[in-house]
């Protein structure tokens, strides 16, 4: 058995947040009560099927309301990569009818799917980001210009690797003035916005999808939200659950923790709370970093409090040290960090870096610290030591 | 608030099963202990992704070997509707490559999705099913005969309308005899096992692939397995989770729990024994149903104990009284049953009663009935004395 020291940092909140203090029993929201109450199927029309279905409907409506949106405009499914997978896939249903963007830094459950789309034989094609892992106003300009008939563009919110933070609202705005200039067709903008949730401000009204996860805001998991601002049919058939965008039956307590979640954790005021807490927080973590010789920002212009950032998650690189050495030396010293996604740990691989034009040793080199509600002072201090004690005899 | 009265009788298994007392927070495989060391994303290479791994791999083999199989064989995904999805969606990266059947009387998440892939351009058919609902050896026979460039079959195990019970062992045998007899292709045999896992005996080794739900069996919601003897390439893609076959963050406490629920509820001999007390407790219903002059069994000629069925489930209807009043009529009387499918409540359509050849009124008048791990002979006087009460005023 793996046994974790008493004492560890950990800086891997991206990978997945540390759940709230015994989430999953926690009496407000899911006690074992609740568990024998609520536990009918929420499409059967008894009575046990009724209480669970009011149930999943007052959880809809309580994280429609902490996200500002109508709960007609929420779909429960089982994570951020299902939602991304649902709005994707449902492209199939509508072959033929334009093209489909993807940002090159986009999360894998994004930039998978698009390319299983593209081998179909549908028309795909990648959004060039900024040096600093953007999508601007010009790069999205430059790929509609060149790709008219696009109808659909995939971009994230925050950038799961390093922090990149896109203007999703001045994007939408842009497609929409575009469309009206050039006559054109619409755009469906689809923002994943999982490592925003909770940690950077945002608001759905003008994009048309958005997916989130319940475990990356120390949530359970298996537990996700799809925003669609107007219902689309879908690939992924069975029985009429969720508005026949997501079948199978539906998970009534996951669904009541995650509305209890999203209350604590994301509605507007305290998200700025919480961002401004971090954003404290990392902007003394990267002045300290900065004053390690071997280190550098990824990308190295990166400010200790930089607007073009969230600062829940910045990668750095060690000279002449790789990243997986560097997750390895330092676990030994007590802190969890990781390179990049862990959804794609086991890749040599870093599609991110490369599209934001790093050469071969800034991938081989780049680590992610990631930070989360809990992190304190002690934590960031304690990986500046251990950065120090690997650096000495690396 | 809806708010179920205090003496319920549950007879709604098949839909979900009433949870095992406290199954979140049994100390025994998930305590808030667990829950806050087992949290890292399995797909992280530091202390805290190697114990949630290593506990992730342990459910793995628990599973597996409740199951007789290898732990390899066996992903963990969403639920039953997800399992089949993954399999059948899986074609569209083999598209013109055969002919995909399914029974007529399989469930909505394998029926829906061959009319998906249908409308997509794949060749798809259906079996049909004899009186009783089952698929035997002749009409599988002659739908191989009529589509030799046959591919893939979806056979469900035990029909979750009905009880109709298939011999998937023997279905197995013979489509791997006419491959040999015909020098023809071989043919994938899917089964979804969601209603005959825990309840009814089977083994793996002669199928494909099958799927499973934990929530069916007392377990939480949006948990399920997936058993594939051969891995296939499937079109739902991200990060390589699951051996790519089904991506996202995996829900190592779901797992854990699902193997620990496997354990006390699937074995081979606490199948058989559980099988058997269910068969004594059906036998002496359907006994008693008999006797109630407007009540019918579907088809009529199921046997008070007949082997054709499972015995934990049973359609019976009351002639001149719509199943769908039958419900609410009971619910009243404290007494949940259902007419068909949940994942198809609301819709008036009977599927797989017509693929029986039952006429309309026998649709509109199903109901289904289904017992559990703790109905008790008082659940099933209380439904008789409910009907009476019922038939009394209709």
């Amino acid at each position: 058995m793996i046994e974790a020291s008493s004492s560890r940092h950990y800086l891997d909140w991206a990978a997945t947040a540390v759940p709230e203090k015994a989430s999953l029993t926690d009496g407000r929201f899911v006690d074992s009560g609740d568990e024998r109450r609520l536990f009918g199927n929420p499409s059967s029309p008894h009575t046990e099927g009724r209480m669970a279905k009011e149930a999943l409907e007052n959880a809809r409506s309580r994280c429609a309301l902490v996200l500002g949106v109508t709960p007609e405009e929420l779909y429960f499914t089982s994570g951020g990569t299902e939602s991304n997978a649902i709005v994707l896939h449902s492209f199939l249903l509508r072959r033929g009818k334009g093209r489909l963007l993807y940002s090159g830094v986009e999360h894998p459950s994004v930039r998978e799917n698009c390319r299983v789309l593209e081998n179909l034989g549908l028309h795909v094609n990648t959004i060039g980001v900024e040096k600093d892992g953007r999508v601007t106003g010009d790069t999205l300009c430059r790929a509609l210009e060149k790709y008219p008939d696009t109808r659909f563009a995939a971009i994230m919110g925050v950038n799961n690797e390093t922090g990149s933070l896109n203007d999703v609202e001045g994007l939408a705005s842009l497609l929409r003035s575009n469309q009206k200039s050039k006559n054109g067709f619409p755009v469906h903008l689809h923002c994943d916005l999982v490592q925003a949730l909770g940690k950077v401000p945002f608001r759905l009204d003008d994009i048309d999808s958005a997916s989130f996860s319940a475990h990356k805001l120390g949530g359970k998991r298996g537990m996700g939200l799809l925003y669609l601002k107007k219902k689309i049919q879908v690939l992924y058939a069975g029985g009429e659950q969720e508005g026949g965008v997501r079948p199978g039956t539906e998970d009534t307590l996951g669904a009541l923790a995650l509305a209890d979640l999203l209350e604590r954790r994301a509605s507007p005021e305290i998200v700025k709370e919480e961002n401004e807490k971090a954003r404290l927080r990392f902007k003394y973590l990267i002045g300290e970093l900065r004053k390690i010789k071997r280190c550098a920002l990824i990308p190295e212009d990166r400010e200790n409090d930089d607007g073009r950032f969230s600062p829940w998650i910045v990668q750095v690189r060690f000279h002449g040290v790789p990243g997986a050495v560097m997750v390895r030396a330092l676990d030994g010293e007590g802190i969890a960090v990781s390179t990049g996604s862990a959804c794609s740990s086991s890749s040599p691989e870093r599609p991110v870096l490369s599209a934001m034009g790093l050469d071969d040793s800034a991938r081989l080199e780049g680590l992610r610290i990631s930070q989360g509600w809990s992190t304190e002072t002690a934590d960031l201090d304690a990986l500046l030591s251990g950065i120090e004690n690997v650096l000495s005899f690396l």
